[in-house]
């Protein structure tokens, strides 16, 4: 009942996306249950070696003979001052000692020649592995990179978070665009305009984009429902993109006290933060964003700050200590729950047939 | 077709609410014109004396005999010091020189006391012209208001910004809650978290306050067409309270410049600004708030600033000028038309219409 373009296009059965969360996320497991449960599993795999993205691929064609996508993040050009380096460290050293983490003063820091190396790398294994979609944030990836993936009939996502990058997305020639409203969890994915001034509710956003795009738009923030699915579907959507939903299930790689942490939380209580990674992203507020709160501004750009704070994110999870770990949320926690992916899959559609009776 | 415990309660044909705007925009053309059409139009009297509320009742009882209704400002307690003043008036003088508004050093500021004593008079004039609906915002008025004018079998309606406010809304006795996302332009209405903190995006905030209220929900931001309104029913609320979208109507009481802004802005050049009133507001970034923008946090609070503030907004409106003008708008301005309450009212009940038809 649910199809339409995206659908066709993406070869899946039901207009809903799992969103690629990057970090340990997106197991094979979760993103094979979403892509066999008829909607599409993307793998998050901005932070992943050519190889390990290699090796995912080959696991998740295991477990599932469904469409899939892979998720990279755009590079872009990035600097930074030793004393920015500096500054940050003193405040970083008396969370990594309090938490016995033994790591030298030099931690190593990618430079913009490998961050961009690796993407094309990232590119290469993508099309080596016949990865049917691929997505993209924080930037539009460049010509020749966007053509040879259509060339190897790989289906190409954007993310905008307004309606000039939206328009951007679609003359740079990508097939769709995922529109991230105000509410979504994670990594904003502007990349025109300020993060301040691009924070667009999807009750906003949506409308606005539809209205100057021909390509279709996939709806991101704060949908965790039918209800969720059907009204993004109203104001003019083709489909939705959910990470907070599938973050919670069962299968989801997130570790049991960031799930236990979503769980829990108020809409009121997520906020948008550079403190983890040098770029805003919306997570729950905890110890390690109130230290930061007052050096938001002085912090180093991602991905600078977000190598310095590693080791602290992998002690928090190994000691079980929410205080220190990104607990990226969307605005919609209290709609949450702990599930398996087939039973999420089953509300939802419950719930858009129920609606779409009355 | 529309028809829902909502519609029955209020009176009206059809879920759509005419958001107070006050400031001379809720004309009794406007407010009429929206109860004639079927929906609610709401007098937006925040800044009106009892005398202006009571002409402007009778005025549109002539005008219409649906019903309608009329918002109020909760009085808060607040304090200021003179230093406060001098260096508010410091930033203010060179403008209302540049202006050439004639205006001495000392401006009137309301006392508390005025401005609570004020607030019973309103509540006394509304209950004598027996005016269907009252409907609140910036907090929740005492037991004593709320049961008298319940006595009096005057509706009631507050305003929410968060899940934990919409339930203080209904635990105090009022009939309906109207949940205001971060969408919305104009006067932020939270009263418990900060505004930084309420800013919860309609998407996100309309299933959670619906799944713990049991009172009528009502959304409001950026909801401009019958996309918004059918979104919205979709996500929970039984109606939609729409601002701008009234605002650039024909029979609107905004100053042309200020309608001629709203239609040529985008959805990523409005802010959230203290500037004008001392309070949180949603409005097009002009002038004024950029020359203010580093000085937000130090300013006075409502209703000093406002009061600081009055002579350069009428100087600028009279001047033809939108750089001083408070300009609100919630994110949706390139869906604003210029046209008649009637034409605005058809074409939202035709896509309602052909979408539930799909």
């Amino acid at each position: 009942m649910l199809k339409n373009k995206m659908t066709e296009l993406l070869k899946i059965e039901y207009p809903i996306i799992q969103a690629p969360m990057a970090g340990g996320i997106t197991t094979s497991n979760l993103v094979g249950e979403v892509s066999n449960a008829g909607g599409l599993g993307i793998i998050g795999a901005g932070y992943m070696t050519p190889n390990q993205i290699r090796e995912q691929i080959r696991e998740l064609k295991q477990l599932t003979s469904n469409s899939f996508g892979i998720n990279l993040f755009v590079p872009n050009e990035f600097a930074y001052t030793e004393n920015e380096i500096i500054s940050a460290n003193e405040l970083l050293q008396p969370i990594r000692n309090q938490l016995h983490i033994n790591e030298g003063p030099n931690i190593e820091i990618p430079t913009c020649g490998q961050v961009f190396e690796t993407f094309t790398e990232q590119i290469q294994v993508i099309i080596e592995e016949s990865v049917p979609v691929c997505s993209f944030t924080f930037g539009i990836p460049s010509e020749a990179v966007i053509s040879e993936l259509k060339q190897n009939n790989i289906f190409v996502i954007g993310t905008a978070t307004t309606v000039e990058e939206a328009i951007e997305v679609e003359k740079s020639g990508m097939d769709m665009v995922v529109v991230q409203g105000s509410e979504a969890g994670g990594h904003r994915g502007n990349f025109i305009r300020s993060t301040q001034d691009s924070l667009i509710g999807l009750m906003s956003l949506i409308p606005q984009v539809v209205d100057h795009v021909s390509i279709p738009v996939i709806a991101a923030g704060g949908i965790m429902d039918g209800r969720g699915l059907m009204a993004s579907l109203c104001l003019g959507a083709m489909g939705v993109q959910m990470g907070t939903a599938f973050l919670t299930c069962i299968e989801s790689g997130a570790h049991h006290i960031y799930k236990e942490a979503i769980i829990h939380a108020k809409e009121d209580q997520t906020v948008l933060t550079r403190a983890f990674s040098g770029k805003y992203a919306r997570g729950i507020k905890n110890k390690f964003i109130d230290e930061m709160e007052k050096h938001e501004d002085s912090l180093p750009d991602f991905p600078v700050q977000n190598a310095l704070t590693q080791s602290i994110r992998k002690a928090s999870s190994s000691q079980q200590n929410p205080d220190y770990l990104s607990l990226w949320s969307g605005q919609s926690p209290r709609l949450a729950k702990n599930q398996s992916v087939k039973m999420l899959f089953q509300t939802i559609l419950t719930e858009a047939k129920n609606m779409k009776n009355k």
